[in-house]
């Protein structure tokens, strides 16, 4: 634990975060074709970044979509090379009206630093960039070789930087990845994530009449649109939250039971969990599996939106004649997604309601990833987090999906350490996104540190 | 029949499509707060019209929401009293791009006259206005009394007309009402409706999360409200399209086995109806009842549009903390609106899922309504609409609502006749709604008749 780099890191906090507040106020939202050139600015700031921080060979990569972000530092011979990855886009801040101050202007209260992307990932991501800049500042050298890859695809799918990957192995050959698109298990408690689940994420498009009828003359004798859509979906669960497609869990691998055990050993309360993050009368699923199995090693199938027919103010006796809802299913090992769309896919045709048709899009998808707790990066990483943190590291998973994870294993051969300095009620994709301004800091010491480790 | 009527509405038949031209273009959506204004000059235009016409005593009387316009004619002593009914607000046109031509600019093809209200109601409305026109042109009098009572709100539940129908029964005071918001059963086949089904609107809100929650992160454990609400509302029916709400079917007359019999033998294709009406794949509903009897004289219960979570273009990962449906019931003979409701409203609360918050708020409400077609006013209309339309009249039912007619027997004690020239694919509350323009002058010249014969 380096003295030097701690007090470069507080001496600079103040610039630090206005430079990453500029970052934050670039509404870099991916989905949403009108912020396209928000995206691409975003881009810009990264490049512009890594180069401040001393990085080499800053390139921005155009893709088919949103560009990408490479730079590297190679002049540590015999010592290994960490690929680190993050983002710089956003979910959409959508609904506006519930945020306490504009999401695209960062601002501080109670030490928390609130703006979408503060967190998921602007935030983490800068940690790598200004631990990189504070090792040159110090050394004047890093004491491993460093590649960054950084993308503005993650939050609709990340097409692009897979494919890049599987283009580029020998250019981003690398001995581990490092990936901060995640967050502590509590306040104060160092933590790795060895485990994400998959995402597949699908639209379903259901269709009634040739038009929009008037309910009257039709009413009780044309199918409705949304009706049918309901009917169909309400069939995926069952009233315990079992899913009901078939072969649903039939890949499903269950944790070791000594992994389910440090699972139970960790300070968790089902009523402060349902009280503070979700704030519902009660929490729902499978209600013989604990609240972690829940959200982080058994899969799910949600509908995250649906919308069809009059939903504006006031009334509309119309029978709809199309609806269309965005489902998901987040997967665990050893769930393979090409199986699980197609079963998806198949139970769609088989349970349409007479009278509609139905249509299913895929529009992303990756599998679960698991990663070995014994692999020396990860080791490395859990000794810096203890030591800068001073408490043992945990080893927990995530429920999330960072699909880059899944593309470093199997296109590049390495693991990944996620080391997130988030906290569980950020509020990722909600209202009131926002990061802890210690953690930001903590971060930025603890990569500085897990680096000299990792290249002692 | 008088020839001179006849010649009358042929030699101005341009300038009455010129006229109800400029009625089509007003956008008087009654449903959307930026059209108010536009309603307004709605009302202004009937007024204009029924003073041209040759009617007295023009008022236009302000509400709490849209005015309703009044006129009369009262100097034909001895002779009964009609009450002529019409609204002059509309659906709103969306979606918007479904029209061929724009549903504000009337557009005339093949015969028929395209435009938001071209049907429902303005044109039919304005053929009782175009009757009193030609009669008095021909005659300088009319031969009987005439009272018009034209309404804003009719889209939205008439609760304005309502209440001042209730409030001024002596200034209202007639023998029988007439109303033109309904269908011929076929092209060529005059047509009286003798019963209407009630409606009741309301909207169903169900909240889950206090905020929009990273399926990710909670997926498995919290509670998704766009799920809950497809849940609850899934249970409203079985597959074989009955309605589940406990006495939902109790208080429901059977139609007398002679107006089943002459349903009957009323020329129907269900084929047709399949093919050329609703446009899907199959029909719904209660399979061991006619189609006539589904949507005439059978209750339903109707999803008319449903919105909540994400549902823009691309992905977002969100469990949704609230959703919103809009749902109806259409009521026959004799069941109770105020019963039905709260049977609903029970229903609802028995059946929301775990973990789900569910509110139900009533948008509006009225009984079914049936009309004994002995009355001498239906008599007589259906001898003129035979003299007209050289073909016998046939008594049916609509599926559809026009809750005046129920405060004109409740508040009035007075029956309706429901004379209207629609046609069963004029596309009512849909995009590219028409009506046909013979049927505009066939109706001007059975309305005109109809007051003769009543009259003699």
């Amino acid at each position: 634990m380096s003295q030097a780099i701690d007090s470069f890191v507080s001496s600079n906090s103040g610039r630090f975060l206005e430079e990453l507040n500029q970052f934050l106020r670039i509404p870099s939202i991916s989905t949403s074709p009108e912020h396209v050139s928000d995206v691409a600015a975003a881009a810009e700031f990264v490049a512009s970044s890594l180069k401040t921080a001393g990085l080499e060979n800053v390139e921005i990569i155009p893709t088919e979509r949103h560009p990408l972000v490479y730079a590297d530092w190679l002049h540590a011979p015999g010592k290994p090379t960490v690929l680190c990855y993050g983002h710089y886009d956003v979910q959409p801040p959508d609904p506006l009206e519930l945020w306490h101050t504009p999401p695209f202007e960062p601002t501080v209260r109670d030490g928390n630093l609130y703006a979408r992307g503060s967190a998921d990932d602007k935030g983490q991501m800068y940690m790598h960039v200004k631990a990189v800049e504070a090792l040159f500042a110090v050394y004047g050298k890093l004491p491993i070789n460093v590649k960054f890859l950084i993308e503005g695809e993650e939050e609709v799918g990340g097409a692009s930087i897979t494919k890049y990957v599987a283009a580029n192995p020998a250019k981003l050959k690398a001995d581990v990845a490092l990936v901060s698109d995640t967050a502590l298990y509590a306040e104060g408690i160092p933590t790795l994530c060895i485990g994400l689940r998959g995402l597949i994420y699908m639209e379903v498009e259901a269709t009634g009449p040739m038009r929009d009828l008037h309910s009257g003359l039709y009413g009780g004798a044309a199918p409705n649109a949304v009706y049918g859509l309901i009917e169909l979906l309400a069939k995926a669960k069952d009233a315990g939250g079992r899913i009901q497609i078939p072969g649903f869990y039939d890949q499903v691998a269950e944790p070791a039971p000594a992994e389910i055990a440090s699972w139970k050993s960790l300070p968790f309360s089902e009523a402060e969990f349902l009280k503070k993050e979700v704030g519902a009368s009660r929490l729902t699923g499978e209600a013989d599996r604990m609240v972690l199995e829940r959200v982080w090693s058994r899969p799910t199938l949600e509908v995250h939106g649906i919308a069809g027919g009059f939903t504006g103010a006031g009334a509309k006796t119309v029978i709809p004649a199309t609806a269309t809802a965005k489902v998901s299913m987040r997967m665990v090992p050893d769930q393979d997604p090409d199986q699980m769309y197609a079963a998806f896919e198949q139970w769609v045709a088989d349970n349409t309601p007479a009278g509609i048709q139905t249509k299913v899009r895929k529009l992303s998808g990756g599998p679960a990833v698991i990663v070995n707790p014994e692999h020396p990066a990860i080791h490395q990483a859990a000794v810096a987090f203890k030591d800068i943190m001073n408490a043992d590291t945990v080893f927990i998973r995530s429920g999330g999906s960072v699909p880059i994870v899944g593309d470093f294993a199997h296109h590049l051969g390495i693991p990944t350490v996620m080391m997130g300095l988030g906290l569980p009620d950020d509020g990722l994709h909600s209202p009131n996104e926002k990061f802890k301004l210690d953690n930001f800091y903590l971060g930025i010491r603890t990569v500085a540190h897990f680096f000299e480790k990792y290249g002692a």
